[in-house]
């Protein structure tokens, strides 16, 4: 009979699709999700309980959020150019067709959506107009208008994480690193920090206000890891609320119907999701779709809808009905004609780093009948993330192909409390450089590799972070990938978007005080010993590693006479938005790695 | 408040796509369907009752029919390559994956799909190979790869329009033309007629076999329309069953379960949908989603599937339960942003054109607000065949920009019986024409327009009657664009494909005999008056109207000066299978249009 058991095509594993966000109307009669579904990114429409989607705009631009008018008259949402990241606010006609210019300005400011009035005619906003640090809070009256500054940053780039029903109070965050971000309750021209001590290095996020005078936030205050807290406006105080422990609180949703919480946290490698009574103060475990939730949306009935991922699922949406169990999968997002159970759920090993600090790391095996005993060294990005149980296309094609994958999350990483984020801080290049090479000889000790059977990948940090052991530790492994990873750690802390500027110096530190660590931690110091074959992938637009970070060390490796490739696509930024791109991009990968590897 | 009044993009327009064909698997969990719903055609699947879509496979490539093996072990399909119209066979893994070719050849070969198995294991095909002109049928035991010669066509190209449950007979048709079509039982070597006299001009078309020994089947024979007739293999004898006045019966679908036939049958510019119980022989009007029924599809359950569109709606699938009147939506493709009360539902007029004889057209006319006072006039293609109340992006793009449009189905359109559509064959440019003129009369006598508001637009037949027009009645009209139509009929008879060669004599007549006439109604012959601009589009790959038919007059043109636009798509066969080329190519058209109106 016909005979399927030629191998796949690579291309398979990428007819996958990014939905990188949604919302749901109120009545819960539309969808709304952003996706590249049909190979760029653009807006896509189901009519609930109807799954078929349609488009509602052809932009073919990024979009980095949607909100639903409450009484039906446009969609908000923001869109960049081709990765620039400079988002700007548009409106869509209910039924979708062209975005309306909402509030928009030069092609180089930035403009967040914060928040819209319950009569969807006052929006909220953050805008690099006038401040491109510290940032400006705004008000616009859609009827009329007028345009009301709310606040300026200083010191920090500020933005609104939330406004009281009636408007008369709005919390702000200012943002001085990933790791310490002070929130503030605005109120008739005071500001009341919503922790204790605002000094104190802390993070808050997520807050919402359950009435004109209670404020729920999320916050790591005198704690390792995020806890729900509670600020009352009228005596100011603050309250401990409810603490899981080794859990990160990372997304809270309010419910006002049933008066309860929504609370999405952080465990390591996968999150958890639970339901808090702000009555009896009780809460309880949920089931979830996915092992990673992206983000959770709970409509007025007390219906959830999910963005949620796992390694073996892509994007997809969920819904779960109210006091159900059962999780509706409403999407079909998939590799084309790959069982879930073909691809490859990892391990969750731990080794100790050079200090005795335990890390933890996803080892992806491949399966046994196409292992071809060579394994993939992947640094994540961030570095303030981690690399946790989440579909990526590009890992599922490497492991089809027959390379284990090893991704430690090296001191830096979220998800194991706030101290070991900070690790990163001023301290790129060492600690974890070395729990990434400690990484790597828990794999050669145990026999599941050798420096011959070796590559390096990354992207952002992790393509940093490949330079990096590319320069320091040549002898680890065959042959390096990186992408739009930064080079010189002094040409990146001039180059990042201003609004980053503030906070580079608890992330990365000084360039004149730390002159010393930035010519240590930079890989371009290491140029004499990069003799490993490497590939470069850089998109023009980046703006977060501009494209300089990978021309200057492209040149000084050609110069050189190293075996060194570079591939500069011209219409993204730092991230692939465009599937044609992304394939291509990942092909060229997977070439490269069967070229420098003894077939 | 956010202003949506601004004018729609024609884009939206053009985000409609093409769904040809699909299929149900038998207990229904699965829907297969062909679209360029991505820009390119795949095939799509959905997990019904989830009627969100995955693709299937990344060919690219349009595909021709699909077939759902009984046992779930594969599907199998049909693909050309870009637009040859040689399909070949092909199956993919029930989930989607890489295709696996299953009777294919050399590039240049057909292989048809007829009839698979009960079993799943036998597949009935038609080929080219051996036989371009006539097509052998033939038998693949995909068990064994055993292949067998069922029958040689000879005088007429053949085709298996059924095969019996016990596989011991099947009918196969010998089209002489579309309008001369024998049918004929093949059994233990003998071939007998369904119709009592297969020499009298008639057509059959949709056989099934209820039973072994009985073939349900459509045809003409001794009637203007087509109407329900058996076929007793018993006995050998033909029985007229049902007929419905003024309607041509298209499609016969069989639901053994309940023991009725399912009955499309088309009534001018609509179609119209039956249930026949052969037990008792009534009939009764069923609901339906759409003016015209492209296909049907009637589950084991008696659940009906519809591929079906309307003047304002694209081609959707529709869902309608077992003895419900209701029919759900399963798609959602949709002009973007466009609600179906802002497209143009056409006015259906009558006129009397040269000899009396009665014509009938639509007439599509812009809303008031945007009408240009221009008027577009299509004459369809074919010529056998009808413009019906079918969705054309096209059509409501120029609608939306002010033009009124005027699709009249002159003599040997199809919908108003096979005398009228017989008009056509050996007269391709006298009557057919003059129906054009006295349309365009009729536009100008009820001042409509008149010849400096005119424009013509037509593809293939109706590219041809373009040229036709333009070469001949060039004061009627200002500006004439042709879309992959005939130029010259002799050089036109020459190229088409092999197995259309047979019926060329009966549809176009000879080119020694009639040569007078060839010249007559050849457009190359009226160069010398052709002077109104002129936009010329061809498909390189075209097998049907050849790149040769619009290069030569191109040329012709050019050479005498006049201002004439061509436009070649590499990637292309007759008709626009990628929607980047047909946006391409539409918004060329109105380009083409707005320069020659005066603004």
């Amino acid at each position: 009979m016909i005979d399927f058991s030629k191998q796949r095509d690579i291309e398979q594993y990428f007819r996958t699709y990014t939905i990188s966000h949604f919302a749901v109307s109120q009545d819960e009669s539309k969808l709304v999700f952003n996706s590249n579904l049909d190979g760029k990114m653009n807006l896509w429409a189901m009519d609930l309980p109807h799954t078929y989607p349609y488009q509602i705009c052809f932009e073919d631009q990024a979009s980095d959020f949607v909100k639903f008018d409450p009484k039906g008259r446009y969609i908000l949402t923001g869109f960049d150019n081709d990765g620039d990241e400079n988002y700007q606010i548009y409106a869509l006609p209910p039924d979708g067709g062209q975005p309306e210019p909402v509030i928009t300005g030069e092609n180089q400011e930035k403009y967040y959506y914060a928040h819209l009035s319950q009569d969807g005619e006052r929006l909220y906003y953050v805008t690099s107009e006038d401040n491109p640090n510290f940032l400006n809070l705004r008000k616009r009256d859609l009827k009329t208008g007028e345009d009301e500054l709310l606040r300026s940053g200083q010191d920090a780039a500020n933005f609104i994480a939330s406004v009281s029903p009636q408007e008369d109070s709005f919390v702000f965050v200012n943002a001085f690193s990933n790791t310490y971000q002070q929130a503030y309750v605005h109120i008739n021209g005071d500001e009341f920090s919503l922790t204790p001590d605002p000094t104190k290095v802390h993070t808050v996020s997520d807050a919402v206000y359950t009435s004109n005078d209670v404020v729920y936030f999320l916050t790591n205050y005198e704690s390792d890891f995020s806890y729900l807290a509670t600020f009352h406006l009228k005596d100011q105080t603050f309250n401990k609320v409810l603490t899981l422990p080794n859990e990160n609180m990372k997304e809270l949703v309010d419910h006002q119907a049933s008066n309860c919480l929504y609370l999405v946290t952080e465990k390591g490698v996968e999150d958890r999701l639970y339901e808090f009574r702000i009555d009896n103060q009780k809460y309880k475990s949920l089931s979830q779709p996915t092992a990673v939730i992206e983000s959770l949306q709970v409509a007025d009935s007390g219906n959830m809808y999910v963005l949620g991922r796992s390694a073996t699922k892509p994007h997809n949406l969920f819904q779960c009905e109210d006091n159900s169990t059962e999780w509706i999968q409403l999407t079909e997002n998939r590799a084309l004609g790959v069982p879930e159970e073909d691809l490859v759920d990892p391990d969750v090993v731990t080794y100790q780093s050079f200090d005795g600090m335990s890390i933890e790391a996803l080892f992806f095996k491949a399966k046994e009948d196409v292992a071809n005993g060579y394994t993939v060294f992947w640094p994540h990005g961030g570095p303030q993330a981690a690399e946790r149980k989440s579909f990526r296309a590009l890992f599922q094609v490497i492991l089809a192909k027959g390379y284990h994958i090893f991704a430690p999350n090296f001191r830096g990483s979220t998800g194991y409390g706030s101290e070991y984020v900070k690790m990163v801080e001023g301290d790129w290049g060492h600690g974890p450089r070395l729990d990434c090479v400690k990484g790597i000889e828990w794999l050669f000790d145990t026999g599941y590799s050798s420096p011959d059977k070796l590559l390096i990948l990354g992207g952002s940090y992790g393509g940093y972070m490949s330079l990096l052991l590319a320069g320091r530790h040549p002898d680890l492994f065959k042959a390096v990938v990186d992408i739009f990873g930064p080079s010189d750690l002094l040409s990146f802390y001039y180059s990042v978007p201003e609004h980053w500027k503030p906070i580079m110096k608890i992330w990365l530190g000084e360039p004149e005080k730390d002159k010393e660590r930035f010519v240590n931690d930079s890989p371009i110091t290491y140029l004499d010993s990069m003799t490993n074959p490497m590939l470069v992938i850089q998109g023009a637009n980046d703006p977060r590693v501009v494209k300089q970070e990978s021309d200057q060390i492209v040149a000084a490796l050609e110069e050189k006479g190293i075996d060194v490739e570079y591939i500069v696509l011209e219409d993204e930024g730092h991230g692939f938005s465009k599937k044609e791109n992304e394939i291509q991009v990942y092909k060229k990968i997977l070439e490269f790695f069967e070229r420098h590897i003894e077939q």
